[in-house]
C-alpha cells in the first residue's frame, strides 16, 4: 500500500482522458495542488516511548517485530480517507511512536497487558484502509501510542468443509483468505472495495459489507465466532449458528473498532467457489424507477449475487469513463446484476434466479443491456480509490460517504445528503458534482453511497470538515444511519451519540471500562474520548455538535 | 392460560389411546400422581409490599392495574417448564407480591424508577410461557418483587407497507400480531410452539425461533428496531436494515430476558401473507441420512418454509399418535416440508423451490410420502404442551430441551445429550424414552430438540434437577450451545458462564451495573445473582457447577 495514496503504485493510473475533459464542465476551473512531500522529509514528533517500554515490547514480540523507523511510523499514521491522504501531503505529521507486530494471540494479549501497565495507547492496525479515522495515532490521556500491526496473524487456522465454516487469523487479507479457501474449493465471497488490502479482523471490527452482499450477506452475517484478546481477559465466542444463550456477545465486538480489545480469529460461513457467473447490465428511466426495481428484488428474494444501481449523475460519469462521452446528456440510471452459482445445477438455478430478477426489473421500467458494462464493472471494481488519487493529484477534491435507511425513507435521505453537500460547497464558492448509488439491498431498505467531486480553492482539509459535519447532521436529521459499512472511527464518533442516544453510549462506555480500565484501546474511536480520562492533545473529534 | 398447565382448558385433551397403550412398553410401570391442589387452597407468603409501595404503584399505572389477588399472583408465579408445572401442584408456592400492568412505555419507565427507589425487584412478564425459569418470583437482595405484566402494551403501532416494516407493542400476542398485520395483507410468520400465548416482547427478550424459521428466519433476524425502558434511561435503536454505526446494540437486548430493562416496542420485518401452501412429508432410512439431506437443503438455500426431521424414536411415537401403531417397529425417520408463497408467481416459485429441495432430499435417501402427515403436523403444531399436561396427569415425567451446533458436530452432541438423559434416569432406576428432532437449519449447522418421557417413582422435581444439570454439562462438553431458542432464564444461568466465559459474563454484568444499578431487574436471570448483591433467599440457580 502506498504511504500517501491507495494501493499498489504499479496499478495507479492517470486520470482517464474523458474524465479530464469532463471536469471543467462539471466543476469549473480547478487549481492544481502543490507537489506532495517526500516520505523522508516528513517531520514526525520524537518517539515518546522509553528504552524500558521498547525493551518490554521487544521481549513480548521479538526484536524484529518492534519497528520505530520513520517509514513504518508513517505507513501506520492513519487510514485512507481523503482527509488522511491530504494530511499525508503535509510537512509535519502525527504518527505512532512505534509499530509492534505480534505473531500470535498470546503475543497480542501480552502487548495489551504491557501497554496497560506502561500507560501506552494501542491502535489495532489491519490493512490500514479505514476511511473514518479509526487508525489515527491518538494517545488519549497516555504519553505514547503504538500501532499494533496484526498482519503476522495470518492464514486459515481450521476448516470444516461439512459445516462450511472456516477459522481465519485476523490479519489475513482478502486475497490471502480467498486463496487459502480456494485450495479447499470454498469461497468467503466478501469483496468490499478495500478487498485487496483489508483484513478479516478489520472486516469484523468495522462491520464491513462487500459488493456481493446481495448473494452472501454483509460481513457480520458471515461471522459465526470470534476470538478476542482484551487488556483484562480473553473471549472465545460462537458455538452454533443460532443460539438463545443470552445476548449475542459476538455483536458487541463486531463494529467495536478496537476500543474493547483485539479480534485475533474469526470463524466464518463459507460456500463452494462459484463455477458459473452471468452478468447483466440494465438501464432505468430514472434512479427512482430503478430503486423501485431493487426493492422488489430484495423483498422477493429473487436471488442476484450482486445488484447495484447508479443514479443519473453517476451513470453519466461512468459512461464517460468508458469512453461513451456522447451519452453524458442521456437521461437514465444504469444498474449491474451478477449471478453466481456452483455445482451440477448451477446453470439452471442461475437461469431461474435471473428470470425472476429480470421480470421484476422489467416491471419497474428496466431495459436489459445484455452483458454490457457489467463485466467491465466487475473487472475494475476495486479501482475506485486509484481514480481518487488521480483526481486529488489534479486538484479535484473527491470523497465518498454512505448511509442506509428503509425503502420508504430513502428518497428523503438522499435529498438531504445531496443538499447538505451541494450547499456546503456552495457556501465556500465551490462547484460540486454529486453521485449516488445503491449497492446493498435488504427486504426493508438499502444503502446509499455518495461520491462527491468539488473544486476547492482554499485548504481542502479545512474546507471539508464543516461540510462533512453538515452532511452527518443531515443524515441523522433524515433518519439515516451514520454509516452503512465504513464504520465510526473518530470521524463519526460525535454523531454516533445522537444515533444510539446517551443510554447507548453509556452501554459502550460501561463495556469499555470493564474490559479496558486503563483506556488504552484506540482512544477516541467510536465513543469519543472516554469520560473521566484527561483531555487528549491530538483529538480532532471532540468538538461539540453544531 | 391455565394457572397450572398449558393454554386453554377447552383445548386440553386426554392422552391419545395409542400413546396410553404404548407407555408401559416404553417406560414400564408408571405411578399415577396425587391429585393437584386447587388454586384457592395454595398457601402464598404474605404480601411484602407496604401500603406506601402499593400507593405509589397505583399512582403510576392506575388503581385497576395493581393486582394483589391470590389468582393474579399465582398466574404470575412462573413459566411453563415441567418443573414450573410440578411446583404448581404443591401446597406452598412462591409468587410475586403484586402484579402491575403498565399501559404505556412511560408507565413502564415510571414503574422501573419507582421500583428502584423503593427497592422492589421487577420480573417483566409477557405471555408467561418461559420454560427456563425466567419468570420465577425472585426478589434478589430486595424485600419484595412484582410481576410487570406487559399485556396492556398491545397492538400494531406503526406500519410501513413499502419497506415491509411493522412496529408492534411488546405485549402483543402472536395471534394478535398476525391479525393486525393480516388486515394490511402482511404476516410476521413467527410460529413457535408458544405462539398462541407468547408476546412480541418475549420473543425478542428470549431470542425465540419459530417453526417457519427456514423460510422467515429466527426471531432475532426479523428485528430491525427496539424501544427499551431501563431503570436509568431509555433507548430507541434501529435506523436501517444494515449499519456499521458501532456495535449493534439491539443485540444487547435480544436475549437479555429483562435483566437490563423492558423492551416496550419492537420493529419487525414482515412479508405478504402467503396465498399458497404446499405440504410434503418424507421418510428417510435413518436420522443420519435425513440430517444429511437437511444439511444439503440449508447449504443450497433451496427454499422450504418449514423443514423438520424426527429421529427414529420420535417417528415411532408420532406414528403411534396417528393411530399407526403397527409401524412402531419400522425403522426410519420422518420429515415434514412446507412451502409458502405469495403473489402472482407463487405457484411457479413454490414448484421451483420444491423441485430443488426434493432433489436434495431424494439424493440423501428420502422417499416422498406425498402430502402425508405434513398437513396433520401443521394442524396440531401448537398442541405439544397439551400432550405434556396429559402425560404429567398420567404420572409420566415429560420435558423438552434443545441445543444447536455445527453440522459436523451434531452427531456427537446428540449422542452426548441422549447418554446424559438415559444414564441420569437409569441412575434413579427409571426407564426413559428419548426423542429428538431437527427443526431449525442454517448453512453451518442446526438445532437439536429433545423430548424425554420417563417413569419416575420418587419426587420428579427433585429427581429431574441433577439429570438436567448433567445434560447441561454434557451439552457444553460436546460444544453445543446451552439453548437454541428456549433461552437462559435462571435454569441455564450457571451454564451460560461456561459458554461465554468469565469475560463474557463480566460484559453482561457491566451493562447491568450501568443500566440497573439497584439490581431490581429480573434478579438471578441470565447471569445469576449479581456480584456484590446479598445472597437470595429463593434462588435455586446458584449451586456451583458439578
Amino acid at each position: 500500500m502506498r504511504w500517501n495514496g491507495w494501493g499498489d503504485p504499479e496499478r495507479a493510473k492517470p486520470l482517464p482522458r474523458a474524465v479530464h475533459a469532463l471536469l471543467p464542465l462539471l466543476l469549473g476551473r480547478v487549481r492544481k495542488p502543490e507537489a506532495s512531500v517526500e516520505l523522508e522529509s516528513v517531520n514526525l514528533a520524537p518517539i515518546a516511548l522509553s528504552a524500558e517500554d521498547l525493551g518490554a515490547l521487544r521481549e513480548a514480540v521479538g526484536e524484529a517485530s518492534v519497528d520505530t523507523s520513520q517509514a513504518a511510523r508513517i505507513y501506520h499514521a492513519g487510514g485512507r480517507s481523503t482527509p488522511d491522504l491530504l494530511r499525508r501531503r503535509a510537512q509535519n505529521q502525527a504518527a505512532p511512536d512505534a509499530v509492534v507486530r505480534p505473531g500470535s494471540h498470546d503475543e497480542v494479549r501480552a502487548c495489551l497487558a504491557l501497554a496497560a501497565a506502561h500507560g501506552i495507547a494501542v491502535i489495532p492496525f489491519g490493512g490500514g484502509s479505514s476511511v473514518v479515522g479509526a487508525l489515527d495515532p491518538e494517545r488519549g490521556a497516555h504519553r505514547a501510542v503504538i500501532a499494533l500491526d496484526l498482519r503476522r496473524l495470518t492464514g486459515l487456522l481450521r476448516f470444516d468443509p461439512l459445516s462450511g465454516e472456516a477459522v481465519l487469523a485476523a490479519g489475513t487479507t482478502g486475497p490471502d483468505a480467498e486463496a487459502a479457501l480456494a485450495a479447499h474449493g470454498f469461497e468467503l465471497g466478501h469483496y468490499p472495495q478495500s478487498f485487496r488490502y483489508a483484513t478479516i479482523g478489520g472486516f469484523a471490527a468495522a462491520r464491513s459489507s462487500g459488493q456481493n452482499s446481495a448473494g452472501y450477506g454483509r460481513f457480520d452475517t458471515m461471522v459465526t465466532g470470534i476470538r478476542v484478546a482484551t487488556p483484562t481477559g480473553d473471549l472465545e465466542l460462537g458455538r452454533s449458528p443460532g443460539s438463545a444463550a443470552g445476548p449475542d456477545l459476538i455483536r458487541v465486538f463486531l463494529g467495536s473498532e478496537g476500543i474493547f480489545g483485539v479480534i485475533t480469529e474469526v470463524t466464518l460461513r463459507v460456500h463452494p467457489v462459484p463455477t458459473e457467473r452471468v452478468f447483466e447490465a440494465w438501464t432505468f428511466p430514472s434512479f427512482a424507477a430503478g430503486s423501485e426495481g431493487l426493492r422488489q428484488v430484495a423483498q422477493a428474494g429473487s436471488g442476484p449475487t450482486v445488484i447495484r444501481l447508479s443514479d443519473e449523475a453517476e451513470t453519466a460519469v461512468s459512461l464517460a469513463q468508458l469512453g461513451k462521452i456522447g451519452k453524458i446528456l442521456a437521461k437514465g440510471a444504469s444498474a449491474v446484476t451478477v449471478y453466481e452459482g456452483a455445482g451440477a445445477n448451477a446453470s439452471t438455478e442461475i437461469a431461474e434466479r435471473r428470470a425472476r430478477t429480470s421480470a421484476l426489473l422489467r416491471a419497474a421500467g428496466g431495459v436489459s443491456a445484455g452483458e454490457g458494462d457489467a463485466a467491465d464493472w466487475m473487472q475494475s471494481r476495486f479501482d475506485g480509490p486509484y481514480l481518487r488519487d488521480a483526481l486529488l493529484d489534479a486538484g479535484v477534491f473527491c470523497e465518498t460517504l454512505e448511509t442506509a435507511s428503509t425503502w420508504a425513507n430513502l428518497p428523503k435521505l438522499r435529498d438531504a445528503v445531496e443538499a447538505a453537500l451541494k450547499d456546503g460547497f456552495a457556501r465556500i464558492g465551490s462547484k460540486s458534482y454529486i453521485m449516488c448509488h445503491i449497492s446493498h439491498i435488504y427486504p426493508t431498505g438499502a444503502s446509499l453511497y455518495f461520491t462527491v467531486l468539488a473544486s476547492v480553492r482554499e485548504d481542502p482539509l479545512a474546507a471539508w470538515a464543516p461540510i462533512k459535519a453538515g452532511v452527518n447532521d443531515a443524515i441523522l436529521e433524515a433518519s439515516g444511519t451514520i454509516s452503512h459499512h465504513h464504520a465510526v472511527g473518530r470521524d463519526h464518533a460525535p454523531w454516533l451519540r445522537e444515533e444510539v442516544g446517551e443510554t447507548g453510549i453509556r452501554i459502550l462506555r460501561a463495556i469499555k471500562r470493564e474490559l479496558d480500565p486503563a483506556a488504552i484501546m484506540n482512544p477516541g474511536a467510536v465513543i469519543g474520548a472516554d469520560a473521566g480520562a484527561a483531555p487528549s492533545t491530538t483529538s480532532r473529534t471532540e468538538e461539540p455538535l453544531q
